[in-house]
Protein backbone atom coordinates (compact mmCIF):
# COMPACT_ATOMS: atom_id res chain seq x y z
CA UNK A 1 0.00 0.00 0.00
CA UNK A 2 1.13 3.40 -0.92
CA UNK A 3 -0.11 6.63 -0.22
CA UNK A 4 0.36 8.10 -3.73
CA UNK A 5 -2.86 8.05 -5.59
CA UNK A 6 -4.11 4.77 -7.03
CA UNK A 7 -4.54 4.68 -10.92
CA UNK A 8 -6.72 2.49 -13.05
CA UNK A 9 -4.91 2.59 -16.93
CA UNK A 10 -7.45 0.98 -19.25
CA UNK A 11 -8.21 1.14 -23.08
CA UNK A 12 -10.39 -0.35 -25.82
CA UNK A 13 -7.13 -0.61 -28.07
CA UNK A 14 -5.80 -3.78 -26.46
CA UNK A 15 -2.90 -4.49 -24.41
CA UNK A 16 -0.41 -4.31 -27.44
CA UNK A 17 -1.57 -0.50 -28.26
CA UNK A 18 1.36 1.76 -28.21
CA UNK A 19 -1.30 4.25 -26.78
CA UNK A 20 -1.59 1.91 -23.57
CA UNK A 21 2.19 2.80 -22.70
CA UNK A 22 2.14 6.67 -23.88
CA UNK A 23 -0.99 6.40 -20.99
CA UNK A 24 1.11 4.38 -18.47
CA UNK A 25 3.74 7.03 -19.02
CA UNK A 26 1.42 9.78 -17.23
CA UNK A 27 0.27 7.81 -14.68
CA UNK A 28 3.43 6.91 -13.45
CA UNK A 29 4.17 10.57 -12.50
CA UNK A 30 1.55 10.78 -10.72
CA UNK A 31 0.83 7.71 -8.56
CA UNK A 32 0.63 3.56 -8.39
CA UNK A 33 -0.61 2.21 -11.35
CA UNK A 34 -2.61 -0.42 -12.52
CA UNK A 35 -3.47 -2.13 -15.85
CA UNK A 36 -6.43 -3.55 -16.87
CA UNK A 37 -6.41 -3.69 -20.60
CA UNK A 38 -8.15 -5.85 -23.07
CA UNK A 39 -6.62 -9.01 -24.55
CA UNK A 40 -7.71 -8.13 -28.51
CA UNK A 41 -8.70 -4.89 -30.32
CA UNK A 42 -12.18 -3.72 -28.56
CA UNK A 43 -12.86 -0.89 -30.53
CA UNK A 44 -16.37 1.05 -30.84
CA UNK A 45 -17.56 -1.60 -27.91
CA UNK A 46 -19.73 1.64 -26.33
CA UNK A 47 -20.95 0.74 -22.59
CA UNK A 48 -21.31 -3.20 -23.71
CA UNK A 49 -20.56 -5.47 -21.01
CA UNK A 50 -19.94 -9.24 -21.26
CA UNK A 51 -22.71 -11.59 -19.64
CA UNK A 52 -22.93 -14.59 -22.27
CA UNK A 53 -19.12 -15.81 -21.73
CA UNK A 54 -17.43 -15.92 -18.36
CA UNK A 55 -14.53 -13.22 -18.05
CA UNK A 56 -10.57 -13.92 -17.40
CA UNK A 57 -8.24 -11.65 -16.15
CA UNK A 58 -4.55 -12.70 -16.13
CA UNK A 59 -1.40 -10.93 -15.04
CA UNK A 60 0.95 -10.50 -17.21
CA UNK A 61 4.01 -8.78 -16.39
CA UNK A 62 4.99 -5.96 -13.97
CA UNK A 63 7.38 -3.46 -15.04
CA UNK A 64 8.71 -0.45 -12.74
CA UNK A 65 6.66 -1.31 -9.73
CA UNK A 66 3.26 -0.72 -12.68
CA UNK A 67 1.06 -4.10 -13.03
CA UNK A 68 -0.55 -5.04 -16.10
CA UNK A 69 -3.61 -7.51 -16.65
CA UNK A 70 -5.63 -8.53 -19.86
CA UNK A 71 -9.05 -9.94 -20.38
CA UNK A 72 -11.44 -11.06 -22.74
CA UNK A 73 -13.32 -8.66 -21.53
CA UNK A 74 -14.33 -5.21 -22.98
CA UNK A 75 -13.20 -1.79 -22.17
CA UNK A 76 -15.94 -1.40 -19.30
CA UNK A 77 -15.57 -4.59 -18.16
CA UNK A 78 -12.00 -3.73 -17.64
CA UNK A 79 -13.31 -1.28 -15.21
CA UNK A 80 -15.33 -3.76 -13.13
CA UNK A 81 -12.60 -6.25 -13.20
CA UNK A 82 -9.94 -3.84 -11.91
CA UNK A 83 -12.14 -2.30 -9.33
CA UNK A 84 -13.32 -5.76 -8.22
CA UNK A 85 -10.84 -8.27 -9.21
CA UNK A 86 -7.39 -6.91 -9.52
CA UNK A 87 -8.00 -4.21 -6.65
CA UNK A 88 -10.57 -5.92 -4.56
CA UNK A 89 -12.52 -3.39 -3.67
CA UNK A 90 -9.82 -0.84 -3.23
CA UNK A 91 -10.51 2.84 -4.05
CA UNK A 92 -9.55 4.06 -6.86
CA UNK A 93 -8.83 7.53 -7.48
CA UNK A 94 -8.57 8.26 -10.69
CA UNK A 95 -9.30 5.74 -13.88
CA UNK A 96 -7.50 6.84 -17.06
CA UNK A 97 -8.88 5.34 -20.51
CA UNK A 98 -6.79 5.45 -23.99
CA UNK A 99 -4.71 7.16 -25.05
CA UNK A 100 -6.83 6.22 -27.98
CA UNK A 101 -5.46 5.68 -31.67
CA UNK A 102 -8.36 8.20 -32.88
CA UNK A 103 -10.46 10.82 -32.22
CA UNK A 104 -13.52 10.19 -30.03
CA UNK A 105 -14.85 13.78 -30.62
CA UNK A 106 -18.53 14.58 -32.02
CA UNK A 107 -21.05 11.72 -31.91
CA UNK A 108 -17.96 9.11 -31.23
CA UNK A 109 -17.82 9.49 -28.03
CA UNK A 110 -20.80 7.00 -28.04
CA UNK A 111 -19.81 4.54 -30.31
CA UNK A 112 -16.07 4.67 -28.27
CA UNK A 113 -15.11 1.94 -25.81
CA UNK A 114 -12.57 4.86 -24.47
CA UNK A 115 -15.10 6.90 -23.01
CA UNK A 116 -17.68 3.72 -22.10
CA UNK A 117 -14.91 2.78 -20.06
CA UNK A 118 -14.60 6.13 -19.01
CA UNK A 119 -18.36 6.98 -17.75
CA UNK A 120 -18.34 3.73 -16.50
CA UNK A 121 -15.68 4.73 -14.02
CA UNK A 122 -17.31 8.12 -13.34
CA UNK A 123 -19.74 5.88 -11.40
CA UNK A 124 -17.46 6.08 -8.16
CA UNK A 125 -14.19 7.76 -9.38
CA UNK A 126 -12.80 10.59 -11.42
CA UNK A 127 -12.07 9.25 -14.98
CA UNK A 128 -10.59 10.59 -17.77
CA UNK A 129 -10.72 9.60 -21.45
CA UNK A 130 -7.50 10.75 -23.50
CA UNK A 131 -7.47 10.17 -27.30
CA UNK A 132 -5.50 11.26 -30.54
CA UNK A 133 -7.06 12.56 -33.96
CA UNK A 134 -5.16 9.97 -35.92
CA UNK A 135 -6.02 5.68 -36.16
CA UNK A 136 -2.59 5.33 -36.76
CA UNK A 137 -0.70 2.17 -34.60
CA UNK A 138 2.12 4.72 -34.47
CA UNK A 139 0.64 7.99 -33.99
CA UNK A 140 2.78 10.98 -32.18
CA UNK A 141 1.46 10.63 -28.58
CA UNK A 142 3.93 13.99 -27.72
CA UNK A 143 0.76 16.60 -26.86
CA UNK A 144 -0.97 14.22 -25.25
CA UNK A 145 1.29 13.07 -23.29
CA UNK A 146 2.69 16.67 -22.41
CA UNK A 147 -1.07 17.91 -22.23
CA UNK A 148 -2.83 14.67 -20.61
CA UNK A 149 -0.23 15.10 -17.59
CA UNK A 150 -1.29 18.99 -17.11
CA UNK A 151 -4.85 17.78 -16.76
CA UNK A 152 -4.03 14.69 -14.79
CA UNK A 153 -2.57 17.01 -12.21
CA UNK A 154 -5.27 19.18 -11.98
CA UNK A 155 -8.38 17.05 -11.74
CA UNK A 156 -5.57 15.19 -8.67
CA UNK A 157 -5.53 17.63 -6.92
CA UNK A 158 -8.87 20.11 -8.12
CA UNK A 159 -11.15 16.64 -8.77
CA UNK A 160 -13.84 16.64 -11.03
CA UNK A 161 -17.83 17.09 -10.17
CA UNK A 162 -19.55 13.69 -9.37
CA UNK A 163 -20.66 11.53 -11.80
CA UNK A 164 -19.22 13.60 -14.31
CA UNK A 165 -15.61 12.52 -16.78
CA UNK A 166 -13.50 14.64 -19.20
CA UNK A 167 -13.55 13.24 -23.06
CA UNK A 168 -10.24 15.46 -24.25
CA UNK A 169 -9.27 14.75 -27.70
CA UNK A 170 -6.24 15.98 -28.84
CA UNK A 171 -5.98 17.59 -32.52
CA UNK A 172 -3.18 15.99 -35.65
CA UNK A 173 -0.84 18.87 -35.92
CA UNK A 174 2.42 19.60 -34.75
CA UNK A 175 2.92 19.63 -30.95
CA UNK A 176 4.04 23.54 -31.12
CA UNK A 177 1.07 24.72 -32.87
CA UNK A 178 -1.20 23.67 -30.43
CA UNK A 179 -2.80 26.96 -28.95
CA UNK A 180 -3.88 24.94 -25.34
CA UNK A 181 -7.49 23.81 -23.88
CA UNK A 182 -11.23 24.45 -24.33
CA UNK A 183 -13.72 23.08 -22.81
CA UNK A 184 -16.73 22.05 -25.04
CA UNK A 185 -19.76 20.13 -25.87
CA UNK A 186 -19.96 17.74 -28.29
CA UNK A 187 -20.73 19.02 -32.05
CA UNK A 188 -23.81 17.98 -33.49
CA UNK A 189 -23.71 15.19 -36.33
CA UNK A 190 -23.73 11.70 -36.83
CA UNK A 191 -21.94 8.76 -38.48
CA UNK A 192 -22.53 8.38 -42.02
CA UNK A 193 -21.70 4.97 -42.93
CA UNK A 194 -21.45 2.55 -45.88
CA UNK A 195 -21.85 -1.50 -45.86
CA UNK A 196 -19.18 -2.28 -48.61
CA UNK A 197 -20.45 -5.19 -50.30
CA UNK A 198 -18.30 -8.48 -50.66
CA UNK A 199 -18.53 -11.82 -51.49
CA UNK A 200 -16.35 -14.06 -50.00
CA UNK A 201 -15.05 -17.46 -51.53
CA UNK A 202 -17.70 -19.71 -51.25
CA UNK A 203 -20.30 -17.09 -52.90
CA UNK A 204 -21.47 -15.62 -49.67
CA UNK A 205 -22.16 -12.26 -49.43
CA UNK A 206 -21.20 -10.10 -46.58
CA UNK A 207 -20.32 -6.56 -45.78
CA UNK A 208 -17.86 -4.09 -43.95
CA UNK A 209 -19.00 -1.70 -42.01
CA UNK A 210 -17.45 1.59 -42.81
CA UNK A 211 -18.08 5.37 -42.83
CA UNK A 212 -17.05 8.94 -41.96
CA UNK A 213 -18.23 11.68 -39.57
CA UNK A 214 -20.69 14.28 -40.76
CA UNK A 215 -20.69 17.14 -38.28
CA UNK A 216 -23.74 19.35 -38.93
CA UNK A 217 -22.85 22.00 -36.48
CA UNK A 218 -19.53 24.38 -36.70
CA UNK A 219 -19.80 26.88 -33.83
CA UNK A 220 -17.53 28.22 -31.34
CA UNK A 221 -17.38 25.84 -28.33
CA UNK A 222 -18.60 22.94 -30.05
CA UNK A 223 -15.42 19.90 -29.89
CA UNK A 224 -14.69 20.05 -33.79
CA UNK A 225 -14.88 23.84 -33.65
CA UNK A 226 -11.93 23.49 -31.38
CA UNK A 227 -10.00 20.83 -33.07
CA UNK A 228 -10.15 22.55 -36.03
CA UNK A 229 -8.92 25.78 -34.07
CA UNK A 230 -5.93 23.87 -32.99
CA UNK A 231 -7.20 23.86 -29.27
CA UNK A 232 -7.42 20.53 -27.59
CA UNK A 233 -10.89 20.01 -26.68
CA UNK A 234 -12.26 18.41 -23.16
CA UNK A 235 -15.81 17.83 -23.40
CA UNK A 236 -16.97 17.19 -19.84
CA UNK A 237 -19.57 13.68 -20.11
CA UNK A 238 -22.07 12.43 -17.99
CA UNK A 239 -24.34 9.16 -18.58
CA UNK A 240 -27.48 10.52 -18.06
CA UNK A 241 -29.18 10.51 -21.36
CA UNK A 242 -32.33 11.96 -20.48
CA UNK A 243 -33.49 14.83 -23.68
CA UNK A 244 -34.76 17.49 -21.04
CA UNK A 245 -34.93 20.53 -23.56
CA UNK A 246 -38.28 17.81 -25.28
CA UNK A 247 -39.74 16.33 -22.22
CA UNK A 248 -42.83 19.06 -22.89
CA UNK A 249 -43.01 17.96 -26.38
CA UNK A 250 -43.82 14.56 -25.19
CA UNK A 251 -45.83 15.36 -22.87
CA UNK A 252 -48.72 14.52 -24.94
CA UNK A 253 -47.96 10.61 -24.63
CA UNK A 254 -49.29 10.49 -20.99
CA UNK A 255 -53.11 11.92 -21.99
CA UNK A 256 -53.27 9.22 -25.17
CA UNK A 257 -55.98 7.47 -24.70
CA UNK B 1 -44.07 0.36 -52.11
CA UNK B 2 -46.81 1.05 -50.06
CA UNK B 3 -47.98 4.31 -48.61
CA UNK B 4 -48.38 3.16 -45.23
CA UNK B 5 -45.36 3.76 -42.79
CA UNK B 6 -42.07 1.81 -43.20
CA UNK B 7 -41.19 0.42 -39.48
CA UNK B 8 -37.95 -1.30 -38.72
CA UNK B 9 -38.16 -3.71 -36.12
CA UNK B 10 -35.01 -4.64 -33.85
CA UNK B 11 -33.67 -6.19 -30.88
CA UNK B 12 -31.03 -7.46 -28.68
CA UNK B 13 -32.44 -10.41 -27.13
CA UNK B 14 -32.20 -12.15 -30.74
CA UNK B 15 -34.44 -13.21 -33.36
CA UNK B 16 -36.06 -16.11 -31.30
CA UNK B 17 -37.21 -13.53 -28.48
CA UNK B 18 -40.99 -13.88 -28.05
CA UNK B 19 -40.57 -9.75 -27.41
CA UNK B 20 -39.61 -9.87 -31.13
CA UNK B 21 -42.87 -11.28 -32.14
CA UNK B 22 -44.67 -9.26 -29.29
CA UNK B 23 -43.18 -6.20 -31.19
CA UNK B 24 -43.92 -7.40 -34.53
CA UNK B 25 -47.27 -7.65 -33.86
CA UNK B 26 -47.76 -3.65 -32.81
CA UNK B 27 -45.90 -2.73 -35.73
CA UNK B 28 -47.94 -4.56 -38.19
CA UNK B 29 -50.91 -2.27 -37.10
CA UNK B 30 -49.37 0.37 -38.51
CA UNK B 31 -47.48 -0.58 -41.43
CA UNK B 32 -45.15 -2.19 -43.61
CA UNK B 33 -42.89 -4.09 -41.30
CA UNK B 34 -39.28 -5.53 -41.65
CA UNK B 35 -37.47 -7.15 -38.89
CA UNK B 36 -33.66 -7.29 -38.76
CA UNK B 37 -32.60 -9.06 -35.35
CA UNK B 38 -29.07 -10.30 -34.61
CA UNK B 39 -28.76 -14.37 -34.53
CA UNK B 40 -28.03 -14.75 -30.80
CA UNK B 41 -28.07 -12.58 -27.53
CA UNK B 42 -26.71 -9.87 -27.62
CA UNK B 43 -27.93 -7.76 -24.39
CA UNK B 44 -25.82 -5.20 -22.91
CA UNK B 45 -24.39 -4.34 -25.74
CA UNK B 46 -24.81 -0.64 -25.17
CA UNK B 47 -24.09 1.11 -28.66
CA UNK B 48 -21.17 -1.14 -29.82
CA UNK B 49 -20.81 -1.48 -33.47
CA UNK B 50 -18.67 -4.57 -35.22
CA UNK B 51 -15.81 -3.41 -37.17
CA UNK B 52 -13.22 -6.04 -36.76
CA UNK B 53 -15.34 -8.84 -38.86
CA UNK B 54 -17.27 -8.67 -41.65
CA UNK B 55 -21.48 -8.08 -41.05
CA UNK B 56 -23.66 -11.22 -42.95
CA UNK B 57 -27.72 -10.37 -43.04
CA UNK B 58 -29.87 -13.42 -43.95
CA UNK B 59 -33.30 -13.35 -44.99
CA UNK B 60 -34.48 -16.52 -42.89
CA UNK B 61 -38.76 -16.13 -43.45
CA UNK B 62 -41.50 -13.78 -44.63
CA UNK B 63 -44.79 -13.86 -42.57
CA UNK B 64 -48.38 -12.37 -43.63
CA UNK B 65 -45.97 -10.05 -45.48
CA UNK B 66 -43.20 -9.10 -42.56
CA UNK B 67 -39.66 -9.67 -43.74
CA UNK B 68 -37.71 -11.21 -41.33
CA UNK B 69 -34.00 -10.90 -41.68
CA UNK B 70 -31.04 -12.15 -38.85
CA UNK B 71 -27.35 -10.97 -38.95
CA UNK B 72 -24.30 -11.75 -36.65
CA UNK B 73 -24.19 -7.56 -35.95
CA UNK B 74 -25.16 -5.97 -32.80
CA UNK B 75 -28.31 -4.41 -32.30
CA UNK B 76 -27.12 -1.18 -33.62
CA UNK B 77 -25.80 -2.97 -36.63
CA UNK B 78 -29.40 -4.17 -36.88
CA UNK B 79 -30.64 -0.24 -37.34
CA UNK B 80 -27.57 0.23 -39.74
CA UNK B 81 -27.77 -3.13 -42.04
CA UNK B 82 -31.73 -2.39 -42.17
CA UNK B 83 -31.28 1.04 -43.55
CA UNK B 84 -28.67 0.59 -45.90
CA UNK B 85 -28.95 -2.92 -47.11
CA UNK B 86 -32.13 -4.66 -46.39
CA UNK B 87 -34.03 -1.80 -47.13
CA UNK B 88 -31.29 0.15 -49.63
CA UNK B 89 -31.67 3.47 -48.42
CA UNK B 90 -35.81 3.58 -48.12
CA UNK B 91 -36.40 6.55 -45.66
CA UNK B 92 -37.98 4.59 -42.52
CA UNK B 93 -40.62 5.82 -40.79
CA UNK B 94 -40.22 4.49 -37.55
CA UNK B 95 -38.09 2.04 -35.78
CA UNK B 96 -39.01 0.08 -33.04
CA UNK B 97 -36.73 -1.69 -30.73
CA UNK B 98 -37.77 -4.59 -28.43
CA UNK B 99 -39.75 -6.09 -27.19
CA UNK B 100 -37.11 -6.32 -24.36
CA UNK B 101 -37.18 -8.92 -21.76
CA UNK B 102 -36.08 -6.85 -18.50
CA UNK B 103 -36.66 -3.43 -17.70
CA UNK B 104 -33.77 -0.33 -19.27
CA UNK B 105 -34.95 2.03 -16.61
CA UNK B 106 -32.18 3.89 -14.63
CA UNK B 107 -28.62 3.43 -15.55
CA UNK B 108 -29.86 0.47 -17.20
CA UNK B 109 -30.22 3.21 -20.42
CA UNK B 110 -26.49 3.03 -21.01
CA UNK B 111 -25.67 -0.41 -20.97
CA UNK B 112 -28.49 -1.42 -23.34
CA UNK B 113 -28.62 -2.68 -26.71
CA UNK B 114 -32.48 -2.06 -27.14
CA UNK B 115 -31.56 1.85 -26.54
CA UNK B 116 -28.32 1.89 -28.38
CA UNK B 117 -30.71 0.96 -31.33
CA UNK B 118 -33.45 3.18 -30.72
CA UNK B 119 -30.29 6.17 -29.95
CA UNK B 120 -28.66 4.87 -33.19
CA UNK B 121 -31.84 5.21 -35.69
CA UNK B 122 -32.84 8.09 -34.24
CA UNK B 123 -30.27 9.96 -35.94
CA UNK B 124 -32.60 9.74 -39.00
CA UNK B 125 -35.94 8.76 -37.68
CA UNK B 126 -38.33 8.15 -34.80
CA UNK B 127 -37.33 5.41 -32.66
CA UNK B 128 -39.03 3.77 -29.65
CA UNK B 129 -37.15 1.30 -27.48
CA UNK B 130 -40.06 -0.91 -25.60
CA UNK B 131 -38.94 -3.07 -22.37
CA UNK B 132 -40.70 -4.81 -19.62
CA UNK B 133 -39.41 -5.43 -15.85
CA UNK B 134 -39.55 -9.03 -16.35
CA UNK B 135 -36.00 -11.01 -17.71
CA UNK B 136 -38.10 -13.82 -17.92
CA UNK B 137 -38.25 -15.80 -21.42
CA UNK B 138 -41.76 -15.80 -21.05
CA UNK B 139 -42.34 -12.79 -19.44
CA UNK B 140 -46.34 -11.40 -20.37
CA UNK B 141 -46.29 -8.43 -22.69
CA UNK B 142 -49.51 -8.14 -22.68
CA UNK B 143 -49.53 -4.50 -21.34
CA UNK B 144 -46.31 -3.62 -23.39
CA UNK B 145 -48.32 -4.59 -26.70
CA UNK B 146 -51.50 -2.30 -25.13
CA UNK B 147 -49.74 0.63 -24.22
CA UNK B 148 -46.87 -0.18 -27.15
CA UNK B 149 -49.78 0.45 -29.77
CA UNK B 150 -50.91 3.80 -28.68
CA UNK B 151 -47.73 5.08 -28.01
CA UNK B 152 -46.82 3.81 -32.14
CA UNK B 153 -50.17 5.59 -33.12
CA UNK B 154 -49.47 9.20 -31.79
CA UNK B 155 -46.03 8.85 -32.05
CA UNK B 156 -46.81 8.13 -35.88
CA UNK B 157 -49.42 11.45 -35.84
CA UNK B 158 -47.76 13.76 -33.62
CA UNK B 159 -44.01 12.64 -34.40
CA UNK B 160 -40.78 13.57 -32.02
CA UNK B 161 -38.21 15.89 -31.83
CA UNK B 162 -35.68 15.51 -33.85
CA UNK B 163 -32.74 13.02 -32.47
CA UNK B 164 -34.87 12.37 -29.56
CA UNK B 165 -35.98 8.55 -29.28
CA UNK B 166 -38.21 6.99 -26.21
CA UNK B 167 -37.09 4.95 -23.25
CA UNK B 168 -40.80 3.10 -22.73
CA UNK B 169 -40.60 0.87 -19.79
CA UNK B 170 -43.61 -1.38 -18.51
CA UNK B 171 -44.27 -2.26 -14.83
CA UNK B 172 -44.24 -5.88 -14.22
CA UNK B 173 -47.61 -5.43 -12.40
CA UNK B 174 -51.24 -7.23 -13.38
CA UNK B 175 -52.17 -4.93 -16.52
CA UNK B 176 -55.57 -3.66 -14.94
CA UNK B 177 -53.19 -1.92 -12.45
CA UNK B 178 -51.21 0.17 -14.50
CA UNK B 179 -52.46 3.64 -13.75
CA UNK B 180 -51.19 5.22 -17.39
CA UNK B 181 -48.50 6.57 -18.29
CA UNK B 182 -45.78 9.43 -17.02
CA UNK B 183 -42.81 11.32 -18.64
CA UNK B 184 -40.06 10.71 -17.10
CA UNK B 185 -36.35 11.54 -16.31
CA UNK B 186 -33.29 8.90 -15.73
CA UNK B 187 -32.93 7.54 -12.23
CA UNK B 188 -29.47 8.30 -10.45
CA UNK B 189 -28.03 5.17 -9.93
CA UNK B 190 -25.79 2.61 -10.69
CA UNK B 191 -24.97 -1.10 -11.09
CA UNK B 192 -23.31 -3.21 -8.11
CA UNK B 193 -21.35 -5.32 -9.43
CA UNK B 194 -20.11 -8.54 -7.98
CA UNK B 195 -18.00 -10.80 -10.22
CA UNK B 196 -18.75 -14.44 -9.31
CA UNK B 197 -15.58 -15.91 -8.90
CA UNK B 198 -15.61 -19.93 -10.41
CA UNK B 199 -12.92 -22.42 -11.23
CA UNK B 200 -12.96 -24.49 -14.33
CA UNK B 201 -12.25 -28.39 -14.75
CA UNK B 202 -8.40 -27.10 -15.92
CA UNK B 203 -8.06 -25.34 -12.67
CA UNK B 204 -8.29 -21.99 -14.02
CA UNK B 205 -10.28 -18.87 -12.33
CA UNK B 206 -13.31 -17.00 -14.14
CA UNK B 207 -15.67 -14.49 -13.39
CA UNK B 208 -19.10 -14.25 -14.16
CA UNK B 209 -20.14 -10.57 -14.49
CA UNK B 210 -23.68 -10.07 -11.92
CA UNK B 211 -25.28 -7.34 -10.23
CA UNK B 212 -27.86 -5.05 -9.09
CA UNK B 213 -29.36 -1.77 -9.51
CA UNK B 214 -28.93 0.38 -6.77
CA UNK B 215 -31.10 3.56 -7.45
CA UNK B 216 -30.32 6.28 -5.14
CA UNK B 217 -33.17 8.69 -6.30
CA UNK B 218 -36.38 8.25 -5.02
CA UNK B 219 -38.04 11.52 -6.25
CA UNK B 220 -40.92 11.84 -8.45
CA UNK B 221 -40.48 12.26 -12.71
CA UNK B 222 -38.02 9.77 -11.89
CA UNK B 223 -38.40 6.69 -14.41
CA UNK B 224 -38.33 4.48 -11.05
CA UNK B 225 -40.55 6.67 -9.44
CA UNK B 226 -42.56 5.73 -12.19
CA UNK B 227 -42.57 2.49 -12.33
CA UNK B 228 -42.73 1.72 -8.21
CA UNK B 229 -46.23 3.92 -8.45
CA UNK B 230 -48.13 1.55 -11.21
CA UNK B 231 -47.10 3.62 -14.28
CA UNK B 232 -45.10 3.39 -17.26
CA UNK B 233 -42.16 4.92 -17.89
CA UNK B 234 -41.81 7.08 -20.99
CA UNK B 235 -37.92 8.44 -20.78
CA UNK B 236 -37.07 11.12 -23.90
CA UNK B 237 -33.69 10.01 -24.76
CA UNK B 238 -30.63 11.63 -26.85
CA UNK B 239 -26.95 11.03 -27.86
CA UNK B 240 -25.76 14.41 -26.40
CA UNK B 241 -23.69 13.34 -23.23
CA UNK B 242 -22.16 16.64 -22.63
CA UNK B 243 -22.64 17.68 -19.01
CA UNK B 244 -23.92 21.06 -19.72
CA UNK B 245 -24.36 21.48 -15.83
CA UNK B 246 -20.34 21.19 -15.27
CA UNK B 247 -19.13 23.50 -18.04
CA UNK B 248 -18.06 26.03 -15.57
CA UNK B 249 -16.99 23.43 -12.85
CA UNK B 250 -13.65 22.10 -14.91
CA UNK B 251 -13.33 25.73 -16.83
CA UNK B 252 -9.89 25.73 -14.48
CA UNK B 253 -8.75 23.50 -17.53
CA UNK B 254 -8.32 26.18 -19.84
CA UNK B 255 -6.02 27.99 -17.31
CA UNK B 256 -3.25 25.20 -16.26
CA UNK B 257 0.08 25.35 -17.08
Amino acid sequence: MENRPLILVVNDDGYEARGLEAMVSIAKEFGEVVVVAPDQVRSAMGHAITMNVPLHVTHYKTVDGVQYWRTNGTPVDCVKLGQKVVLRGRQVDLVLSGINHGSNSSVSVIYSGTMGAAIEASFDTAAIGLSVQDYSPNADFTAAVHYGKKIVKAVLEKGLPPHVCLNVNVPKIPFEEIKGMKITRQTEGYWYEDMEKRVDPYGREYYWLTGHLVDTDHAEGSCEWALHHNYISIQPVHYDLTAYHAMNDVKYLEDVQ
